[in-house]
Order: structure tokens, then sequence, then C-alpha cells
């Protein structure tokens, strides 16, 4: 884990959080200025300025990936044979599970349909974090990837933030994920600029002065899960600010928070 | 999954959600009437009352089961032999072990000083859910179990609040878990009353009207984050309100939100 900048201090010292998600995003095309949209989004909010100390913005995925051009049209996929006989068995699209694949580092289970992969960036997700894009009522051929460098998306958007409004807004790529052990998917955070991902709390006494052992928050997903409960998935509302949550301020990278397989007694 | 009597709807269709930490929740011991001492610090924390149709009681595990009794001094345990072996070489407390392992209904690992076990809920968690009290600076030696039926923990305080404020109001009984593939931990469901802990999405138009075939969102386990991030871990705020979720109302069970060995492909 990288040391961080800032100190573990306690979350939400007042005991209050407001996620408010952001007005007037627009639909989102490759090449899009997507900060100056969420500034101009900032803006619009009621509410939202001026911003806190303790904001934080979450971005969904499925805008920074589509800024970004990390996009693919299926029309252009040819699907290697394996994949054809294991879509046609589940009913899935051979040519998205081929995209998968293609983003894939390691394949970790392909069964039922369902297509679990370890992506290049070290996440373990179900189609390799590859989505319909939800570009509009004719694209159903297109199917966003994820950001190459989700920590680099959310410093571009942190950057030019702090440029148009003079403040230094901690910056959350969001993504939902399936888990094991549970149905139902939450938003976890895929990237982080300005914040680190993870509270170590380790050495730190709790509430009756007892030296704490082992509690490491994850600090980026809960905030990133916080988020998805205000935009919804069915409303067009794609970027939330999360305030109150006092994350640690310091150049945190998600790859902190992603556990070596050696030290994961969960697999 | 239980139907549950709620339609799915959107959630938080003004985009905006608040967590209170409740004040003046004092230490709970044994026999402790929780409802009560719930319902006087819903009174007592500004902004709470009067409650919105849409809000949530979110409880930590910690004073469910210390009013419950569901709480062990490990000085009468006497830990099985290969447990005394194994917690000297890892340096933990043999007789917390042995708890654990009573509480289990498997083990699923047991390695590098970490017991994961499934528990009697169905639950897959690191050290069986046994905690450390935080019962006072004196209590070194006693901890805390899971509820024995944390839907019933969760049921109960309902129906106090009913009674009491005469608002029926869901109730997520939640706990601090430890995932596969990420470091850190978050809070999730472990019993709930009065809401469904998953909105299943199929079926249902996402934004550009694409009928959505695999989104089934945790919601109960989101709402179970949110509220941590404003209890944080070193203030004595043990509950929370969680505002604007707007989960689907309904008779659900948290064995709904577990998935059956055999469907889960992320083992």
């Amino acid at each position: 884990m990288s040391e961080g900048t800032g100190a573990v201090r306690d979350r939400s010292p007042d005991g209050r959080i407001g996620v408010i998600a952001l007005d007037g995003v627009p639909e989102i095309r490759p090449g899009d200025d997507l900060t100056a949209l969420l500034v101009a989004a900032l803006r619009a909010t009621p509410g939202v300025m001026p911003l806190a100390p303790d904001d934080v913005l979450v971005v969904t995925q499925k805008i920074v990936s589509k800024a970004e051009g990390a996009i693919v049209d299926l029309t252009a996929i040819e699907p290697r044979p394996e994949v054809i006989d294991f879509a046609k068995r589940w009913d899935r699209d051979p040519r998205q599970l081929e995209v998968v694949l293609r983003e894939a580092r390691r394949v970790v289970r392909m069964d039922h349909g369902v297509l679990i992969t370890e992506t290049s960036h070290g996440f373990i997700c179900a189609n390799g974090g590859v989505d319909a894009s939800n570009m509009g009522p004719s694209s159903g051929t297109v199917v966003t990837l994820l950001p190459a460098d989700p920590d680099a998306s959310a410093a571009r958007i942190r950057a030019g933030v702090l440029a148009a409004l003079g403040v230094d807004l901690p910056v959350v790529v969001s993504d939902s994920f399936g888990r094991p052990w549970r149905w139902g998917i939450v938003d976890v955070a895929i990237g982080v600029s300005g914040m680190l991902p993870l509270d170590d709390m380790r050495g730190k006494p709790d509430a009756d002065g007892r030296i704490m052992h082992s509690t490491v928050r994850a600090t980026a997903d809960e905030i990133a899960t916080a988020a998805e409960l205000a935009l919804g998935k069915t409303s067009r509302r794609p970027a939330a600010i999360v305030r109150g949550a006092n994350p640690t301020r310091g150049e945190g990278r998600i790859a902190d928070a992603l556990m070596p397989r050696e030290f994961d007694l969960f697999r």
C-alpha cells in the first residue's frame, strides 16, 4: 500500500453524509470534454456550490468510458469458435463475449453464460466490465469497455475541476460489480484521485481506547456505493457529490485496494 | 427470492440521499431495551423527526448482539487442541477461535491466522462475525456473536418504533465484512425488516428504454454501507437514519440476498 500524505481521521466527525446526484449531465459521446460538462453540472445542481472541503465527486464508469472513446461496435467483432458455442448455449451475444476475452488478463470462470475475468487493471468482474453502452436507442451493438487507466481518468477530472473552480476535489470513478456469496450488484471504486482508497485504522484507538488490529475501511468503495443510492439506474444521473465522508487526502491509487492473490484467503 | 409487496421503483427520485448518525445511544448492556434507546435517539437527534416516508433505520450488529445477550466471556471457554496450535502460531486468542468454530456451520478457510467460516445464517465471513465487544475498557475477554436471527432482531426494532412513533420504519441490521479480491471492510446488511434486501430491476426499462437483463441491486447492503460512512469507527455512533434511498417496501428476509452455492460462479 502507498503511504499517502494525509493522517487517518475519524470519518464524518458530525455524523452526517449527504449525496447529491448532479443534474444536467447530457448524453456523453466520444471526444466530449467530460470535465467541462461535469463542472457545468456542479454549477447547475442546487446545493452543490460552494464545494465543501470534504466533498468527493463520484463519476460512473460509463460516461468516463464514452468520453474517452473506450467503446467497441460489435458489428466489427469476429468471435472465436469456442465463444460462439458458449454464447449459443447460453443465449449470449458471442461478439460481446469475444470483447470480454480480449480485455481479459485471465479467465476466472466461464460457465452458465457468465464470463468472469480478471481485467488488465486487476479487477475481477463479470463480463470484464464490458457493458451495453446505453448510447441512445439505436446503439444496440455498441459496448463500453473499462477506461484504460481509471486513476488517470479520475486525475484528469480532478485537474480540470481544480482549474475551473479552484477546488482540489477528490474524484472516484465507480462501477457496478457483482460479488461472491450474495445476490445483487453494488457500486465500487475502479479509480481514485486525490484520496486514499483505504483508511487504515490499525494502531488507532477505538471508542474504548482499545487499539484496533484489523480495521481497514474501504472508504472509496463505500463512497462509490453511497453515490449509487442517489444515482438510481433508470434516471440519467451519472455523477454525484458525496459530502461529509472525510476521506484521507493523498495520492492514492486503486491498485492499493486490490488484494494480491497470495493474501486473499477468501479465494 | 420472496416476492415482496412493493413495486420496484427508481431509487431516490430526487437524487438526494442523507445519512444522519443518531446521537445519544448509550453503551448497551445485555437486557437493555434497545428499541426504547433507539427511539429516544431518533427523538434526540436534530433533523431526524419527523421521519420521512423513505427513511431506513440502520443499526449495527454490535449493539443488537449486546442487547440480546449474544456475548461470550472467553474466560469460560476451553479451546480444542488444534485451535491452540493454530492460535499460538499466528498470535491469536485460542478461546476466540474456539467460539468462532462453535458458531460455524462450515469452515471455509483456516490459514495465516484468519478463520473464515459460514455461519448458521449462511454468511461467509472472517472470524464468523465474532468480535471484540467494546464493552468498556475492562471488557477485554468478552466477545460478541452475531444475533441468532438478525431479521427477527430488525423486526422487533421495527415493531417497537411503530408502537412508539406510529411510523413503519424499515430496519437494517448491519455488520462489517471483508471481501475477496479487495482490501478493506465495508458494512453490509445481515438482517432486514420492512423492506426487500434486493431491488430486482430485470425486465424494467433503463434510461434508453432498453430492457435490463441482469440488474439486481443489493439495496440493503448499499444502505448499510452508506450508513457506515456517517457512523465512523472511533465515535460512539452505532445507528443511523438513511433518508432518500427509497427501498422497495415488503417483508424481505436477508436469506433472499444470499446466493446458494450452486449459483455462485465467483467461487
